[in-house]
């Protein structure tokens, strides 16, 4: 399995992950994540998704968290549990941006392993300055960018 | 501040809180729920939220976390980030089961400081038998407790 | 039980805590605690002893985390587990210097709930100029309060 | 970098990480590991290191965390901090048994990236009977494994 690192389209194919996801990267499930249930705890799955963007947002140039990168910061989540996971599970995480407005967008989630889909998962994203803290609208090249590979749509 | 000790109706109304919420535990933002944007994290307020369920499935008669307590698992959640908040922040979280069917029940959350709403958020929880993991029925006492305390109503 | 609020050295007595420790305050262990092995995970200790010390610099006058507040760094830890603790368990965490040399300086720790002593540690810390990064001696006022109030001793 | 997979003696050399490391294994920083100080939380090392014990365990023939394995618990800690970790960085776990006895042993670790040691640790471990908590030995084939992998010496 190649970890950390963004898998491609056919990667992903390869890896029996339908259309539309087309950017995902993989991980393995840590003994910290197992709960009292002996299960992968529910907050583990946003943390992953979590990590997923730090490459998500530099990768599509939305931000490389320095200090003159936009504030991004959660609106509202969504995640529904489909199949429960166990340690050392190898997992991958695809994402994409489904919509965007001017200065917030939809992305949605999801979590594989061998077994098919584990978990999928919303959330609706807001950048800011980080200055200011205003709403800072997305630039135009990243609205192109959310089009072309996410196939985007501007809500 | 009385924390971890469930507050009652009237002492939510004192603090402001209005109705439906009627149960409700107070606890203190941590240093380790601050994340590098210096708020409180997302995933800090789902672990504030499995906390309160600790207090309210057992005062609710729903599990006492023992051996043959019902094995409790999420299947869905939903979370709305209004305010941000900071270490060191006082905060109470109220919470309440709206709806039920026959094995799986609708909790809404909600966290309050005194700068009012910060969050809410909702899960959809099933309830399985702990030793064969079949979907388990909530019992008689437990519906009754769920309309009487809370004014869930039987989906 | 008193949670969160600083505890005086005579109701750290009533709670069967012996001297020396006259700092230390009470939480309630998280389901997100405990691991897969159901006992707090280790770590939990560390992130206890974290939020003991925002109480312990504040009061100390060592930081009040804010802009202008020195950047306190552990150097080295060390932690002993005695005995297991499970879900739902109050406890106290006490906390003292015991030692300090310019810029650095040497806490312990402890954890008691009513089956006693449960696990200890301590840390070499070190406070730095939030701006240069330079290591910043503590004042005068500090090392008479670490004196005064824990018996520290200069290293 | 090969992730999640366990390193050999020479692929460790390659990486400039010195005798006696015979194991290790890479990970990634991620944003949930930085905390208010905009580094890496010195508890999130100490999860790494028992992130790195299942690789470790398992490959050692000392458990592989199935319901009929011995239930291994720390009995102590240490760590010290010497570099700064920030988010995103490639990092090595190396962690070998130096030495043991009859139930336990003693682990040390270090955390490597391109910019040398960050941080070591060590733990004393105790392996118990799953089903009746009673101290277990180490069997004659692990104790051989531990003296031929790690140089490890009986204390």
């Amino acid at each position: 399995m190649k970890y950390h690192t963004p898998l491609t389209r056919d990667e992903l194919r390869e890896l029996s992950i339908p259309e539309p996801w087309s950017y995902g990267t993989a991980d393995r499930v840590r003994f910290g994540e197992i709960d009292a249930l002996n299960h992968v705890n529910h907050t583990a799955y946003l943390r992953w998704f979590e990590t997923f963007r730090i490459n998500y947002f530099r990768d599509y140039g939305i931000s490389n968290y320095d200090d003159g990168s936009p504030r991004i910061v959660l609106k509202s989540i969504t995640a529904e549990f489909i199949q429960e996971m166990v340690v050392a599970q190898d997992y991958i995480v695809t994402g994409r941006t489904t919509s965007f407005r001017n200065t917030s967008w939809v992305m949605e989630y999801a979590v594989w392993t061998d077994q098919g889909l584990m978990t999928t998962g919303s959330s609706v994203i807001v950048q800011l300055d980080p200055t200011t803290g205003a709403k800072l609208p997305l630039s135009a090249s990243v609205r192109e960018t959310l089009i072309t590979r996410d196939g985007a749509s501007q809500a």
